[in-house]
């Protein structure tokens, strides 16, 4: 048995923010750079040379859709043209809330990759999606729509709750979607599809949409990292509330849980679960070691208002100002047992279980999705939209409180903001081409015009019932951003939405860069355990996905699949990592085992023999460990994050044309359940 | 002969801003304030307890319609999604201009009056015009679309070029757009209908448009205080420029000047006046007393780059990709003797003529506006748009050139924003609602959808051409606003854009308050001439209309006409307004002229007798004035500006029904030229 010295590294992420605080002066963004020249992590930022200030704690409020047109319909209807949101508003405002520091901006959007759904030969793309802009912030790359937390090149791309919990904060992730829906799963998983759900795909067994499922080479019993809800699981963030339960019903077809349900792996993980169950959520309480997973919806949670249609120019004058009605099926209206769960209560819950969570004595990291603001203004709903808004400023307006309780509003970095702007437009009077509602504000009595006319196809009913059923579009527009709080100038002026991936990294003092991520994977250490069938890796958390090779004399006996940059085994970060190995004989000898970090190229190599001399052998496991090895090298990163994206995006379409015939050597099993 | 004693008293403005600037904390904005509630001065201020710091100047600019969407359609195309501004980025942008502050934020724009032309009956209108939007920063008033610097009830507000002139600043005003269009206008006059260009109104002669005419109280001619084009000359700004030039050759058929054209009162009134001629405006320079009207363009100045006008889903996509082209007509354009007039050759002369002006020891106020953006939004014209908005990023680049060569970059404010949000999207696709353009940017080389959906009616030739003409409409957003230099962290934050106007007016030092403007009339005074034909009033600048009444013992001689709030006699501000008096007798004896300012309520009551005992009489102008007095006495304002506005509007219907038939006693002349 050899054991290996382990070798520290000063991480140079300090260094660096202290060093970018210094500089005095912003450099503004070059004209004409290419999708090319933007794909690299931290391309594409406007403001790299700003610094920030410390955090303990951030929470990044994300209305979906909310551009400064969803902002205005809601606080026109609900609040009056003149009138404020109490949560939303004070957001940015400077004085609102005392001498903590505030400021608001605009960020640019847009996104690469050819306007679709595509990753090869990226253009720049005007217009993003949720997926793409989520990314944005959550890694500081640009990438093309559909991406979830990985570049133009099929990369992964470290998130904040990955970095969050490599640097030991608690962290959290509340939406009202489906909680695989992009904006959660940017902080949760790395996907090529973002309609990688679950092992299926987004389905829920009612429907086989082949358009909804995972790319192969993602999926665990394809040797690869697995779907969104699977690598939730292995992001392990403390708090996940949102809605999305039913596709937690898709069993594994691949790794340590295959035949087992996705709920069945959670709780097998150790999960406080809650399935659509709003008293039981009510009641949840922080546990040591075991996170919540509350999914309180089969889909998507239902909104607080209730549909109201967009119109045709004649039906919506003959129909006249309406106003919204509240929906019995939302969830912010009481149980009998008088429980709720909007936003707000969501929100408040994960504030509560973090703030009793140990590990937020180092702080936390805490985002928030209003979702449907965008899936309303898709379907061309004002009072959807409004209602949604609504929640989401609430949501805001608690979690002041509880950090005004706590003593903590001072400490936390509160950022609200949008991914990307939507169609809904306040106009005069209902338009020729568009179709729109006019709603009446109860509180100011203004009639409010609200329009929507970016749906790609007319929708063949609405000339006989004069109503449409959406189909609306996402705009390119800037956006708003808006924090108060330790670092909240950096959102002032104009800025991209890369910027905010530094800008919440820098104010909790995240590893931002690349080779700060990196660094995180010096201490990278590798245990054979005693019967050598497993390998527990620990220490990676500058990767996201790890490769291994088992060898002997006679060559490769077990590898992981390297065909793609999602090909692998999944990083659980700041935890343990299992590696299954297949070859391993009692009395075998001279094996080696190297563990490489696909991103960081970080190496551990061990040698060992077989357990004929452990203490225990044969089918029992052993009660001394064979090996264990500690990084020493870095191999030259064949899929590395920038380095080398165009050999990256050569092989892979190399790779994906030999993926299915790839023999994967990656099986079930571990010997540590996280 | 009595003289009166001139009673001083101190000023309240600057002891009102140093109290303001102290106080600490913001109150947001209340809830469902009615539009009774926000028509008052002041009233719908969001940010009205934040303080300011001074700056020496203030250049304000304006992109007419230039919401967010437009900003970036223009920086997609021109810069590139990732590129910048060379100058609209710039403002707001912290570091980008050394240490000056800087911030952004966003306004809220509407405006009141029912959501038509109508100022009676007040409702919040959720989408404002520019006439309503341009009076807000310009006098801190909500108003009704169609008010030009007037409030709800018609009452005139003073603006900011009014403002900085009886502070003794030197002051110009810029656009690309007829002079007489609202947002120019609402610095140069008070006008009840945004079309009363001139006398006969929003025409040329070629054709009779009802529904383009000033509104009969208005007119010289029935006693009222004359078009905006003769109130611009009035307010004398020291620096004007844009287009609009013909309809200067309109004829003044009431006052002083009644039979003249426009351009021949403007030349015998001591201005320099330059009419569609590039190479005289080039020449231009700094005469003493002699403000600079140069209108280089019949109507609107022409745009940068040529239309594209916006088609059908089908077209568009059958015309491919587009690029913009240059328009010959545009005068950013060389003569044949190597002159232009861009926007930024149009403000690198204004600033030269300022500066070069002693007034501006005391700083200078400047509007420059970026007219035609707004214009080509409503004719879908994403190439014209994009233009305009080039050429008013060009003028803010050479502001900041300008400024960096005098040194005046740190004691200026410049604040960059819009009067409103407007149509144009960015799409992914042409939708199949709204007509559209697909452009290539030549920079970074993405395709960029433009949609425009918001046109009341669509256009009956679109089908058989595949062309929209336009008429598409504003949008209700809130807007960016950006600031660079003292006091622009006032900007920061969610505010209203009449909060713009107390910016603006605390950063100058200006009398921004009711009772700080009234008080500009303190030091009123009246002098009668030596034949009792004339009075000359000056330190009235606390109003924009005065009202007189000469009697003896027998009744009244002569007085001006009170019916509405623009009846009267235009105050020349910082000047001397000129009355003409009707009835003194050279041997009469009691006379009394009472002098009211309309806004203050400020009086001067000056008695007197005939001429005869002077050394001069009969027909020969005396070299002895009759009599002179000051403010001694405030009059409880029957039509004040916010004191009175429920009695005012019920006072308005009557007296507009009798307006008609009044006699009015103001006639031709008077002894001072301005």
């Amino acid at each position: 048995m050899k054991q290996h010295k382990m070798v520290r590294m000063v991480s140079a992420a300090t260094a660096a923010v202290a060093l970018l605080a210094a500089l005095p002066s912003a450099a503004l963004a070059q004209d004409g750079k290419s999708a090319a020249d933007l794909a690299g992590h931290g391309a594409a930022q406007r403001i790299a040379t700003i610094g920030s200030a410390n955090a303990k704690n951030v929470i990044l409020f994300i209305g979906d859709g909310m551009g400064d047109s969803e902002i205005t319909v809601a606080r026109d209807y609900l609040h009056g043209s003149n009138g404020t949101f109490d949560g939303l508003d004070k957001i940015g405002q400077p004085g609102a809330l005392g001498d903590t520091s505030a400021a608001t901006g605009q960020y640019t959007t847009y996104s690469l990759g050819n306007g679709s759904k595509d990753a090869n030969n990226p253009v720049i793309t005007p217009v993003t999606d949720s997926s793409a802009s989520g990314s944005s912030w959550a890694t500081g790359t640009k990438t093309y729509n559909n991406a979830v937390s990985i570049d133009s090149y099929l990369n992964p791309q470290l998130n904040l709750i990955e970095l969050a919990k490599a640097k030991g904060l608690a962290t959290g992730n509340v939406t009202t979607s489906e909680i695989q829906d992009a904006t959660p799963a940017v902080q949760e998983s790395h996907s090529t599809e973002r309609s990688c759900y679950g092992p299926q795909g987004k389905t829920d067994g009612s429907k086989n949409d082949a358009g909804k499922r995972c790319k192969a080479e993602q999926l665990k019993e394809n040797g690869g990292i697995g779907s969104i809800s699977e690598q939730l699981l292995d992001t392990r963030a403390d708090v996940t509330i949102g809605g999305g339960s039913k596709y937690f019903n898709q069993t594994a077809q691949g790794g340590e849980y295959a035949g087992k349900t996705l709920w069945e792996q959670a709780q097998e993980r150790g999960l406080q679960t809650i399935e659509n169950d709003v008293d039981a959520f009510a009641d949840l309480e922080y546990q040591e070691d075991a996170p919540v997973l509350a999914l309180l919806s089969d889909g998507n949670m239902p909104t607080q208002f209730n549909n109201m249609p967009a119109m045709s120019q004649a039906a919506t004058i003959a129909r006249g100002a309406q106003t919204c009605s509240t929906n019995e099926a939302w969830l912010g209206n009481k149980t009998a047992n008088g429980n709720s769960a909007s936003l707000a209560d969501m929100t408040s819950k994960a504030l509560d279980l973090l703030k009793a969570n140990p590990k937020s004595d180092n702080g936390f990291f805490l985002q928030v999705e209003g979702a449907s603001i965008d899936k309303r203004d898709h379907a061309a709903d004002a009072c959807g939209q409004i209602g949604e808004t609504d929640d989401l400023d609430k949501a805001i307006s608690a979690t002041l409180s509880s950090l005004e309780a706590s003593g903590e509003l001072q400490d936390t970095l509160i950022i609200v903001t949008a991914d990307h702007a939507h169609t809904s437009q306040i106009v005069a009077a209902p338009p020729a081409y568009a179709v729109s509602t006019i709603l009446q504000s109860p509180v100011d009595g203004a009639n409010i015009v609200v329009s929507y006319g970016t749906a790609g196809q007319i929708d063949p009913d609405a000339d006989a019932d004069g109503y449409n059923d959406g189909g609306m579009g996402h705009t390119g527009t800037q956006l708003r951003i808006a924090a108060s709080g330790p670092g909240a100038s950096r959102v002032s002026g104009l800025t991209d939405q890369t910027d905010n991936f530094y800008t919440i990294a820098y104010a909790l003092g995240l590893a931002a860069t690349t080779e700060a991520q990196n660094a995180l994977s010096d201490n990278g250490e590798v245990t054979v355990n005693a019967d050598g069938t497993k390998a527990a890796v620990t220490g990676f958390d500058g990767d996201a996905v790890l490769s291994y090779e088992l060898k002997d004399a006679n060559g490769v006996l077990a590898a992981s699949n390297t065909s793609t940059p999602v090909s692998g085994v999944r990083v659980a970060t700041g935890q343990t990592t299992n590696i299954a190995l297949e070859g391993v004989q009692t009395n075998g000898t001279g094996y080696t085992l190297t563990v490489t970090g696909q991103q960081s190229g970080k190496q551990v190599v061990v040698t060992f023999d077989g357990p004929a001399d452990n203490a225990g052998n044969g089918s029992t496991t052993g009660d001394k460990e064979l090996a264990s090895g500690s990084v020493k090298q870095t191999k030259p990163a064949k899929l590395g994050r920038t380095g080398a994206m165009v050999m990256g995006a050569v092989f892979l379409a190399a790779a994906l044309m030999i993926a299915g015939a790839l023999i994967v050597a990656y099986r079930r099993g571990a010997f540590n359940k996280r």
